[in-house]
């Protein structure tokens, strides 16, 4: 396909998960009868950020593949012929857990799966508790409509893993999220730590000169250990094209469905135009995979 | 120490070389005489950006090191006791040269050089029929005002050179340039040309948390060969803090110098926040030395 009608989902979430799936599935079928060929839902769109605190209790809410989350999405994504991006708490074995993102193609075939590599871990974001780390590296899934370069929040802020996705064919960097604002800081700091979040992946389109969509949760989620004052999760999904410039960009406050189109053909012209891919001094990038160059 | 007075010097450059660098040489004993500890100049100051063809004719500007341009830079650099990132047309051997930026000390010591590593070539910037690709990899220069990652312009756009200076234990990130503008381009394509530039600097900021400089040439020079219209050197120098905010930015059309600060302990403290450096998934990164990853 030349170009690609993407739906990405800007969602709330509750606290009851049947709400939660039913509001997903109730835009994805919208977007499927607008035209969409790809919808793209948010970070573990089935919960709350249950990862403001660390407690055992919240592994119930983890779900195998297949299970009936992943069921549901494929059934949706048959019905409505339309390839679905999701994500969920993966349980991949007793006592062994990944925050996983899921793809489904028109058929409703699982195209594939991946497990975020970089877990965070801060306060309000106790995600390494939760998640192993994701051991399938930084593969694109094939589908029907192009290869897909899925990664998970977290993974955003890594120029090492768009790249390695862009190396191994994505023709699209995709990444659902959950990041948000504490309160408590003010409205100079809450901006600057997005533009940060939003330039970073636009770097990452420039970077490979991909097209790029970025679902990330909205609203104000307590924190239930009462330790701080949650998080205001700040919205404003965007799409970016190849040169990293947005098309499309969500609000900070309100659940959203954003349409648009990326054009695949972009990605060959503007590589002509900017040659990074054939200037890369890959001879002189092998301590990339140290944690540090220490002096000698 | 812990905090940097630097002035960055957005320079408009003519075919005469002496009328050029006493240009540089007046604008760092300003800088100097307003306090500051580091001044950084353009990509090739010493002379118009004679790549826009391919001409042997313009291998008679190229200078050995130690040679005229570095003796006056060290003599300047001890005389205002500052320190100096310049940049020149590097002759290493008969018939062998690099784009080579060079750090003075506040001693006049060369303190050491950097030679371009990535070397673009397109209509305008026939860089690789001037410039050997550099072989001295990406390594930060030891100061008396810390250690300073400075690379060269279309380095720019490589998250992999920025990222290697970082773990090499670079405070601070230095790119003299020269790029600018087709003056054909209509003014939207001008502005996402130019958004891309700086966004992908300020991604390095952030990806690493450090500050970042960034010092290019201003002004049309005229393609002597006339196949183009010439290049409108987009100027538009400036600082970024280590989330990548913008702190200070020159004009798009006029020579100026522009003095800021910069904080080398918001790099520990910006690190503790957004632990990247922690997270990074070396085990996962080889392929990043392969020109592409093919399909098996």
């Amino acid at each position: 396909m030349n170009s690609i009608n993407i739906v990405l989902v800007q969602q709330k979430m509750y606290a009851d998960y049947q709400a939660n799936l039913d509001y997903s599935i109730a835009k994805i079928q919208t977007a499927a009868k607008n035209g969409a060929d790809l919808v793209v839902l948010c970070e573990l769109h089935s919960s709350l950020y249950f990862c403001q605190e660390e407690s055992f209790q919240y592994f119930n809410l983890a779900q195998t593949i297949p299970g009936p989350l992943t069921d549901k999405l494929a059934e949706t994504a048959k019905d409505n012929n339309v390839v679905i991006v999701g994500s969920l708490f993966e349980k991949r074995a007793d006592g062994l857990y990944h925050n996983t993102a899921v793809v489904f193609d028109k058929d409703g075939s699982l195209a594939g799966f991946y497990r975020k590599m970089h877990i965070p871990d801060d306060p309000g974001y106790y995600e390494k508790y939760y998640f192993a780390l994701g051991d399938l590296g930084f593969t694109p899934i094939q589908t029907s409509i192009g290869k897909l370069g899925v990664m998970v929040c977290w993974d955003q802020w890594f120029p090492e893993s768009a790249r390695l996705m862009a190396l191994a064919g994505a023709q699209v960097l995709i990444y659902p999220s959950a990041i948000g604002w504490d309160p408590r800081d003010d409205a100079n700091e809450q901006q600057r730590q997005f533009q940060a979040w939003q330039i970073i992946q636009q770097s990452h389109a420039i970077a490979n000169n991909l097209p790029l969509i970025s679902a990330n949760r909205v609203g104000l989620e307590k924190d239930t250990s009462n330790k701080t004052a949650g998080i205001d999760f700040w919205g404003q999904s965007f799409v970016a094209d190849t040169m990293g410039k947005i098309i499309v960009q969500a609000s900070s406050k309100n659940a959203e469905t954003i349409q648009t189109q990326i054009d695949l053909t972009e990605i060959e012209k503007t590589r002509q135009l900017w040659p990074y891919l054939r200037d890369r001094r890959i001879e002189a990038y092998n301590d990339l995979n140290k944690r540090y160059i220490d002096e000698s």
